[in-house]
C-alpha cells in the first residue's frame, strides 16, 4: 500500500493542541480525583463515578457512547463515525488503577491531584488515566476544529485491568463484532529511556506451570534413611537443572522449534539501542548479567524465550537444621514465550522432558497453571510507519523499535478475536511509579502524547486499510 | 589375647537372675513414676528426684556414688572397686526422658507404668531408663550373689540427652581421667528386628550446611528481567544437582577419598541379614528404595557417606503463582559421613566444589553448621566376642551385627576422650515408640538385657584389659 503524498497536518487542530493544555490538565485531574481502585469493595461508587465521568466527556465532544456490562465492572465504549475507506482503530485503556497503599509514603494524596517540578502526582496519572486520555483529547480537538477526523476511532476503557480483566475477556466474544478495526492502539507503558520514545511491537507469551516432587509419605530421620529412598528435594534439582544448561538454553525438546527468530533488521535495531548492561547490573546488584548465549541482553528480554523459577518449597524452611528427608518438595516456574511458540505444545514438551527426566524413587504431579502466546507487530508495517511519524513530530525525535518481555494477555486476546495489529505507544517513563506511591506523569509528555495521537490519526487517516 | 577355657557362670548370680523379676520390675516402675523430662523448665525437682532415686538405689547396693555437677543437669557417677588384671567397663546412660505430649494420645498416664500384654508402658521406659537399668541391676545381682563381680563396672548417667549433651560434654575433659576404662557400654538402641538381637558397632558422622544464593537485589518480574539475569533458584538447583549424580555417588572431588571401606566380612554379614526393601518401601510409600550402586539397602544405611537437602527456600510459597525472579534461594543440606571421614576435610571438599560448580551472574555464601566423625568398633574385637556370648545366652539366638545411619554426638566424644570402644547392646524394639505417645519396653526383653548384661561382665571378666 504506497503512501500518498504526505498532506500537512491541519492548522486547525495544531492551533487547538497548542491552546488547550490548560483545559487538558484540567480534564486529567477532574479524573484523577476519583478514587476508581477496582480490587477495594468500598470503591464501587467511585468506579461507577469514573465511568460516569468518561462516558461525559464522550458526550461532550460530540461522540456517542455506552456502557458495555460484564461480569465485573463495566467497560465504557465510544466512536467517531465511520470514514469509508480509511482504517477504524481502536483505543484500549483502562480507568481503574492500583490501590494507593502505603497512603503514609506519598508526598501529596494519591487522589488529589498535584504538580511539581513539571510532573502531575496522582494515583493513575500514568497507569492509565493520564496516558488513555491522550487519545480521547487528542480525538476531541480534531472533532471540535472542524476538522474532519480522516478515520473512524473506537474506544474502549475497561475497569478491570489492574485485577484481571475478567470481565473484559468474557464479553469479548459478543462484542468483538463491533470492536472490529484495522489496528488496536494502547498507551499504557514507557518510553525507552527518559527522551527516547518508543514503539513496542512485541510482547512475550506465557507459560506457567508448578510441579511436586513426592517421596516418602513422612519426613524422614535422615540418619536412619540417608541412603535407603531419593531425596525429593534433590531429585526436584535435578529435574529443574535439566531444564536450563549452563548457557541458558533450555533443554526441552523441541523448545525452540516454533520460536520466531529475530529478523536481521530487528536485530540490528536491537543492537543500535545504547547498551545498559553495566548500569543494569549495577541497579539490580548482581555481579553480571547473564542468559542465553549468542544475544544481547535486551533481545533475550524482548524475544527470545526464558525459564525462571518463581518458587521453591522443601522441607525445614526455619533458622538452623532438621536432619530429615524431605516428604515432598514443589517448583512453581513459567516461561516467557516468543511469538509462533504454542503455550499448549510448550507444555506438552516440558511434561514430556520432565517425565522423562525424573529420578527414579520418587512421583511426580504436575499442575499447569495459565498460558498466553506472545505477539508481534511487523516492525514494517505501514501502522508502525504512521506512529513512527506522529511520534517523531510530538517528541522531535523517532521512536525506537522495542519489545517487551512481559505479557499482556489482553492485548493476545485482542489479536486473536479482532485479526488486529496492536500499536503499543507509551508515553511514561520507567521511573513514573506506577502501582508505588507518587505516581507521576510528566505533563509535557501528557501534552506530547495528545499531540502525537493527533499526528496519529492525521497519518493513518492518509491510509487505505491494510486488510490483506 | 586368647580366651581361656570359659569358667561356668556363676550358679549363684544365675539364681538371684531368674528369682528377682518383680523386684527388677518394681525397681523400673518407681524410677518411671519420676517425670524428669529435661526439657521442661518446670521439671527441675523431678529431676532432681530422677538423680535421687539412682543415687539411693547405688547405695542399696553397696557402690559409692556421687553427683558430677555440669552447666546443666547432674550426672549420677558410681562404681565398683577396681579389680586388678581385669578390664574396665564404662557403662553411659540417661535418667532424662522427652517430653509425653501429646498427653491425650498415652492409654494409660505417661507417668503411671502400666503393664499391658506383656509390655511395661511408660514414658522412659525404653528410652533409657529401662535399658540403663539394666546393666545397674545385673551388676546389683553380681554384688548381692556373694560373687565377686570380676571386673570394674562404673556408671555414668547424665540428666541431658534428651537435650544435647551439653553439660556432659563441658566436663567430659575435667572427668576423663575418673571415666578411664576399656570400653563403653551403652543400651539405648533397638534389636535388628523382634527376636533378633544385635551389637551396633558403627555410627555414621554428620556434617551439617547451608548456603544461599544471591541474586538481584530485590524479587524482579520475570517478563521484565527474564534472560537478563541468572535465576538464583535455578542456579541453586544446578549447584545441588552437581552435588551427586544419577547413580547415588556423591560428585565432589576427594569426598570418598578417606572412606573406610567395608570389609568383605562385613560385607557378607550385612548381606545376610534377611532383605526388607519391599516392605521398607511400602512402609515408606516410595516406589522403590533408591541409593548409591553397589550396595544392598543396610550398606547404604548404615556405612556409606551419603549426601541429603533438608530444606529448600526461594521465592513464592504461597497458592497459585507469581511472576518473579526470586531475589534469593537457599539450601539446607546434612552429609552422612563414615569413619576417617574428617567432617572439616569434607566441609573443605564441598565448599570448593559450590565455587567452582557457581553459575554466574549470582553470588555464593556458605554457612557451616555442626559436624561429627562417624565411629566403628572392630568387629573382631574381643568386647564384642564377649558381648555376642552374653546376648546369645539371654536371648537365645545369636546377636546380627548392626550398623547405625544416624550419629551419636557422644560416642564420637567418649571415644576420643576416653580412647575406648563402644558397645552399643540394644535391648529395645524398633516399636517401643521412644519419643512418642505409648512409649513401651518389653518386659521378657528388660529381664532379658539384665541376663545379657550380667553374662557380659563374666565374659568381660575372663579376659584381660584390651590395652594394645
Amino acid at each position: 500500500m504506497p503512501n500518498s503524498t504526505p498532506k500537512p497536518f491541519p492548522a486547525a487542530v495544531a492551533a487547538r493542541l497548542d491552546d488547550r493544555h490548560d483545559t487538558h490538565l484540567d480534564d486529567l485531574c477532574q479524573w484523577l480525583r476519583i478514587a476508581s481502585v477496582s480490587s477495594d469493595p468500598r470503591a464501587t461508587a467511585a468506579m461507577d463515578d469514573a465511568a460516569k465521568w468518561l462516558e461525559a466527556k464522550f458526550r461532550a465532544v460530540g461522540m456517542p457512547t455506552r456502557r458495555i456490562a460484564t461480569p465485573g465492572f463495566d467497560c465504557v465504549y465510544a466512536e467517531t463515525p465511520p470514514v469509508p475507506g480509511a482504517p477504524v482503530v481502536l483505543v484500549y485503556g483502562h480507568y481503574d488503577v492500583q490501590p494507593a497503599e502505603p497512603l503514609e509514603k506519598w508526598i501529596t494524596g494519591p487522589f488529589d491531584p498535584t504538580v511539581r517540578d513539571g510532573n502531575l502526582y496522582a494515583r493513575g496519572a500514568t497507569d492509565d488515566k493520564g496516558q488513555a486520555l491522550t487519545h480521547i483529547q487528542s480525538v476531541a480537538e480534531w472533532l471540535a476544529s472542524g476538522t474532519p477526523l480522516p478515520l473512524q476511532v473506537k474506544f474502549l476503557i475497561e475497569g478491570e485491568e489492574e485485577v484481571g480483566s475478567d470481565g473484559l475477556e468474557a464479553v469479548l466474544p459478543d462484542i468483538a463484532a463491533d470492536l472490529a478495526c484495522d489496528c488496536v492502539v494502547i498507551s499504557d507503558s514507557s518510553q525507552y529511556a527518559d527522551g527516547q520514545p518508543a514503539i513496542t511491537y512485541g510482547l512475550r507469551g506465557i507459560l506457567a506451570m508448578e510441579i511436586r516432587v513426592d517421596g516418602p509419605n513422612r519426613d524422614l530421620h535422615s540418619g536412619s534413611f540417608g541412603g535407603a529412598v531419593m531425596n525429593p528435594a534433590i531429585a526436584l534439582c535435578h529435574l529443574m537443572a535439566s531444564m536450563v544448561d549452563a548457557d541458558g538454553r533450555i533443554a526441552v525438546k523441541g523448545f525452540y522449534d516454533d520460536c520466531q527468530e529475530l529478523s536481521q533488521s530487528e536485530l540490528a535495531a536491537i543492537e543500535a539501542l545504547s547498551s545498559e548492561d553495566a548500569r543494569m547490573a549495577g541497579q539490580l546488584g548482581v555481579p553480571m548479567l547473564f542468559g542465553e548465549v549468542g544475544y544481547s541482553t535486551n533481545a533475550r528480554r524482548w524475544a527470545r524465550p526464558t525459564f525462571d523459577i518463581n518458587g521453591l518449597t522443601s522441607g525445614h524452611q526455619g533458622e538452623g537444621g532438621k536432619t530429615i528427608i524431605p516428604a515432598s518438595a514443589t517448583a512453581k516456574f513459567t516461561f516467557r514465550l516468543v511469538p509462533n511458540q504454542d503455550p499448549k505444545k510448550i507444555a506438552d514438551a516440558v511434561r514430556e522432558h520432565l517425565q522423562a527426566h525424573l529420578p527414579a524413587g520418587v512421583n511426580l504431579s504436575i499442575h499447569l497453571g495459565h498460558g498466553a502466546p506472545g505477539m508481534v507487530t511487523s516492525i514494517d508495517s505501514p501502522y508502525v510507519e504512521a506512529a513512527k511519524k506522529a511520534i517523531g513530530d510530538a517528541f522531535g525525535v523517532a521512536p525506537v523499535m522495542i519489545r517487551e518481555g512481559g505479557s499482556i494477555p489482553i492485548v493476545a486476546k485482542f489479536q486473536a478475536a479482532l485479526n488486529a495489529d496492536c500499536l503499543l505507544l507509551g508515553w511514561g517513563l520507567d521511573d513514573d511509579a506506577a502501582h508505588s506511591p507518587n505516581e507521576k506523569f510528566r505533563v509535557a509528555d501528557y501534552y506530547r502524547g495528545i499531540r502525537a495521537s493527533a499526528h496519529l490519526w492525521h497519518y493513518l487517516g492518509s491510509m487505505s486499510p491494510d486488510r490483506s
